[in-house]
């Protein structure tokens, strides 16, 4: 720590012993490589207290700080490329789980757990943890909950602001906010932790959570399904719902697109529906009693007898949902592989769906070749819309006209109601949209409770408000 | 209105016209008769934008502003006693249904919807809203919201703030927040709506609401069973939840002492299990393909080789149903005539219940021969825990020793990190609660929050942070 500048070293000297870590660049990047972190200093502490201590220094040093669990979010919350030196406080030596109470369905976890760590200790009591992300092997739990993340089985069990009954949390003053209650009713003031959960660490930093757990369903069932349109896949989820009660718990849009990517950039990739230009994969969980595949056999031959499905494919063992789930879970790397020249993650009413996808694909191709794959979460309501180059030409042809074309479609999005975040938050790189969209009153409202919680503004400055 | 005072008058003639109601005791009692409010102006607005015109008057004449919807919360929020004349603003006139998209389980309700209303426009589109208490028929939506009430079916879909998806609001500057979404994912900032569910009107006044509706099961099962104790109650909700798929709805514990006092002062309802010392009132919801009954019997056989049950009935019949929910539902009734000492809304984890449960028992008999009344929402962790008479003896002859009963209740609680309000909220009566057992982090974050969006102090005065 010779080389550190005189301020830095001032705020070095007054944090705990040991928590501070070299300066690289596994602390400054983020997924997509859009935007380079910098940072003096970097810190890891062992324990909520010491991360109090980092907060409490940093606040006397006025020096900012920019939080970080496993560094996987998608909009930049985690690095800050700009602005004064800050410090980023790493959560990677709080991965205590802290205790599990199978008989309640509760686990209280660190911060930095990964979310695959947290779904593995819940599994190994006979529970399960339902947030699942393509990124769970590196994203930690406290960055899960401060980004409200959502996942494939948000329909059954809600985003992460729905899984958490309570949070550990250091606030920018350096206290420490201890609710990690174990309760499934609380109502004793105001909902701070759902404050917390999903500003990115603009008002706090959480350092542990009481997690609910679930207990697994009897049978799980999935298959694949091939409807006609989008309108027809929205129809067959409320079928499924009225048969199933409540039992749906992932219920994913597939598109052509989609599987034209997976062809050419892993064949490996075995596509159960090949032809299918819109397909949805569906899982359930059911009670005992019932045997999944009949329950998705039933569900098939009704859908059918309505129009909504064309052909499907239902699992006949756990490797073959696996399969399903590998299709759905390459997807994000075929499109990285293809190279996007804009990506949306929006969300709408679900009955706007199939207007919206049909309104956005005439306007979007008038006068462009660009393809469009539009895939994710529809029984969220959440689309994951991509732009890709034509075949043969290089996404930095389309530079001139990306930020139009986000414009353009994120316009369409708040013109039905929608959100042009629905799951990835607003991090830097959206700071501009929710400028843009937000209703001025709840940006006011937000100004003034990040200014009454924050006043030095030193917690993950330019995050969600700029 | 000539018997106004000067200042009265003068806001009096700010208002919006027509929106002045006569003042009357309809508007200024609650439901156990504990408080009695008072009123300078009565307001009864028609629009959003009228209870924007009235708060902005209000702010500018600095007077206090009560808001009320069906005046049914038990802990005083829709009362104010003391302090300078406010004005009671009641959401009486704003009663309309905005909208229902039941392919989208999304109804829209402004605030002063009763809660029955809402529950029968969702069955009337085919669709169902969860959210159930005893008090239905009178208790408007709005309120429900505001004190993120509970009820019997909090296990399965939550409490209110889990069943709304968006709020229209006015701010106590009376800037209105247009946050109506129809959407299941929106990270586009902190979390507002979640903040004004639950503050009881102590930092805004939600107007309408977005809410989530669900598919109504395709077959429902209740039971009624007799189980050796709390712990074995417990463990069969656990068994259940296995069995289910979390297709448990509701699990009310029951007690012999409750039988009593039906027994005592509503002899015509039927009691299935009238020996019971312990029993649960259980409800499923359940997919296609299972027969309910068939489903509970199965759970019976195995819970009773488990010595998990001793006896029980399975409603054959929705009259059999109806007639056990009639018990459950008459219990209030029951509690209020026998009269109690004192009443207790809490919360414990889980596993912590059978413990409390019999810990208190024993604490609180010792020297004294008051009758526990201990019921509720098992499932949630959430139990009424009544303290009445002996036989015999009236409650005033308790009169001395009842604060020092609730102290002893909410210490035990707190001891093993439950809650002193589970469900009913703080409003006025739990003012003291809060500040003796919050925890000071939390309540300087709600003092920061408060002095934040509502400077003047005119929301609800005296709520919540007193």
């Amino acid at each position: 720590m010779t080389d550190l500048n005189p301020a830095d070293a001032n705020l070095a000297a007054r944090l705990p012993e040991g928590v501070l870590r070299p300066v690289s660049d596994a602390y400054l990047d983020e997924p997509r490589g859009r935007l380079h972190g910098r940072a003096g200093l970097i810190a890891a502490p062992r324990s909520v207290e010491e991360v109090a201590a980092v907060v409490r220094a940093c606040a006397e040093a006025r020096v900012g700080i920019v939080p970080r669990g496993g560094g996987t979010g998608l909009v930049g919350g985690q690095v800050m490329p700009e602005g004064p030196l800050p410090l980023v406080l790493s959560l990677e030596r709080m991965t205590a789980m802290r205790g599990i109470w199978p008989e309640e369905n509760v686990l209280i976890a660190e911060a930095g757990m990964t979310l695959h760590a947290v779904r593995e200790a819940a599994t190994g009591a006979g529970r399960a943890f339902p947030l699942s992300l393509a990124s769970q092997g590196t994203a930690a739990i406290g960055g899960c909950l401060s980004t409200n993340a959502g996942g494939v089985a948000a329909l059954r069990h809600g985003t992460a602001r729905a899984l958490c009954l309570g949070v550990e949390a250091v606030l920018p003053d350096g206290s420490i906010l201890r609710d990690l209650k174990r309760l499934r009713k609380d109502n004793t003031g105001y909902d701070l932790r759902d404050l917390l959960i999903g500003a990115e660490g603009s008002l706090g930093i959480i350092t542990a959570a009481a997690l609910r757990l679930i207990v697994p369903p009897a049978g799980v069932g999935t298959a694949m399904l091939e409807v006609p349109d989008p309108a027809a896949a929205l129809s067959l989820l409320a079928l499924a719902e009225g048969r199933l009660a409540g039992g749906v718990t992932s219920f994913e849009l597939l598109s052509g697109q989609g599987m034209d990517f997976l062809r050419d950039t892993l064949p490996e990739v075995r596509l159960p529906l090949p032809q299918a230009r819109w397909s949805v994969l569906l899982e359930v969980g059911l009670p005992e009693g019932l045997d999944p595949a009949q329950a998705l056999e039933g569900l098939l031959v009704d859908a059918m007898e309505r129009g909504l499905v064309r052909d499907g494919v239902i699992a006949q063992s756990g490797a073959q949902a696996r399969e399903f789930w590998h299709l759905r879970e390459s997807l994000p790397e075929a499109n990285r592989r293809i190279g996007a020249i804009a990506s949306h993650d929006i969300s709408l009413p679900l009955s706007d769906i199939p207007g919206f996808i049909r309104d956005a694909d005439v306007a979007l191709r008038q006068g462009s070749d660009l393809r469009i794959h539009c895939f994710g979460h529809l029984g969220d309501g959440n689309l994951h819309y991509n732009l890709f180059p034509a075949k043969g030409r290089r996404r930095e042809e389309y530079d001139g006209a990306r930020k139009a074309l986000t414009e353009q479609v994120h316009e369409m999005v708040m013109a039905r109601g929608g959100s042009f975040s629905a799951e990835h938050g607003i991090g830097r790189l959206k700071v501009g949209d929710l400028a843009r969209w937000g209703d001025p009153v709840r940006l006011q409202a937000m100004r003034a409770i990040k200014a009454a919680l924050d006043p030095l503004g030193i917690m993950n400055p330019g995050a969600v408000l700029g």
